[in-house]
């Protein structure tokens, strides 16, 4: 299968059908533009299945995706889209750059979600954007930007109550965007412990990527813990 | 007269009605977070009558703002408001920040006006801030932010067209607002040289500060060009 593209996390493939692509998930874990590396086995496997799961489950839930089957442990085969050159994050509590960028404690509820929006440039060092740019970048309208608006205040809506019913808080998530052959805008890319954080409702504890940003042990554990109770232990491929 | 604040380039007195104040133009001149600094003498003066100026076609035109009457050369009487911790910047052409942190050219027309926003807080550098971090901060609701987003959008309008009616090009702006006793938002703060990048239609020359952030020279020139252009040679108070 010919690579489309490669990142730190994934490798998008060809897939026989020219209007799917097949998602890899690697183990490779990567913070901080990537000045921070390591691989740990497993985790390829346990983002795939997560993710997997959650864009079923939006899929049931109303929300149009890229997702399709998965194919194995690490693969899953996706519809293919122009994805958006666009992170939106989404926040429903304080917690990462932005306590640092609004001198804000980690841990305060913001009492409606906050959008945030980034320019993804590796150059320009992936800027903060806001709609009037995206649009005068030429890289959606107005309208599309509404439909991304409410797109990502439904996917909060269907992913706050998933997690809720496992435990678990849902502290803040990016998302992508992709656009189908026929001009539809669309979830993409992934949801899992590397694109969310998500903390343990009794005891706070870090089931995400951060535990590897900030040096907490045990990553795997996280992963496999979000896996089990999002995903069940009867997942037929874990 | 008491000093209810000050800045780099005004200081705020209290006025004899107590829902006034006195806005004081100095001949300061701050540039990059107040780094940069220097006096220059008739700066204040010009920046205060073109301010006043711009205020009154503003008015004219049916946006609701603080100026009430020039007082002296340096000195205006404003309705009293409290400020919001925000600066809305309005641009029609790329230049400053914007061609860095994008890495668009200079001198790029957008098709729309691009909106920012600043949290105003030298401790934290100024952050960009959008809508939703304005409503989380509590500074003000979606409602009040789409109001901001009206008058921004009718204060460009207006202010293309008077700038354009004296040969020149209106790049970007700084917009502030205050809060009314009763609650209403209005336009606060100086709109001038100071605050605005003003390009010549013919020549292209910067006839704003961006002479003093970027060392140009003739500074107070360019702001007496402007006070010709806008206010007109007759300016009874010049």
């Amino acid at each position: 299968m010919k690579t489309i593209a490669e990142g730190y996390t994934k490798v998008i493939l060809e897939a026989e059908n020219p209007g799917q692509i097949i998602m890899r998930f690697k183990d490779t874990a990567s913070a901080y533009h990537a000045i921070k590396r390591a691989t740990i086995a497993g985790k390829g496997a346990y983002a795939n299945r997560i993710s997997a799961r959650l864009f079923g489950l939006l899929a049931d839930a109303g929300v149009e995706n890229h997702f399709i089957k998965l194919l194995s442990d690490n693969e899953q085969l996706c519809q293919k889209t122009d994805v958006l050159p666009l992170r939106v994050i989404v926040r429903n509590i304080a917690a990462g750059s932005i306590v640092r960028r609004f001198g804000i404690e980690e841990g305060t509820a913001f009492k409606t979600p906050v959008y945030e929006m980034n320019y993804k440039s590796a150059q320009l060092d992936d800027p903060f954007m806001n709609s009037h740019m995206a649009v005068a970048m030429g890289f959606v309208s107005y309208d599309e930007m509404e439909h991304i608006s409410r797109l990502a205040h439904r996917v909060n809506e269907v992913l706050i109550k998933v997690f809720a019913d496992c435990g678990i808080n849902l502290i803040d998530f990016k998302l992508e965007f992709g656009r189908t052959a026929d001009g539809r805008l669309i979830v993409a890319d992934e949801i899992s412990p590397d694109t969310c954080r998500l903390w343990d409702k009794m005891s706070g504890q870090r089931l995400d990527k951060d535990r590897f940003r900030r040096d907490m042990g045990d990553i795997i554990e996280a992963y496999r813990e979000v896996w089990k109770r999002v995903c069940g232990e009867s997942d037929e491929n874990k």
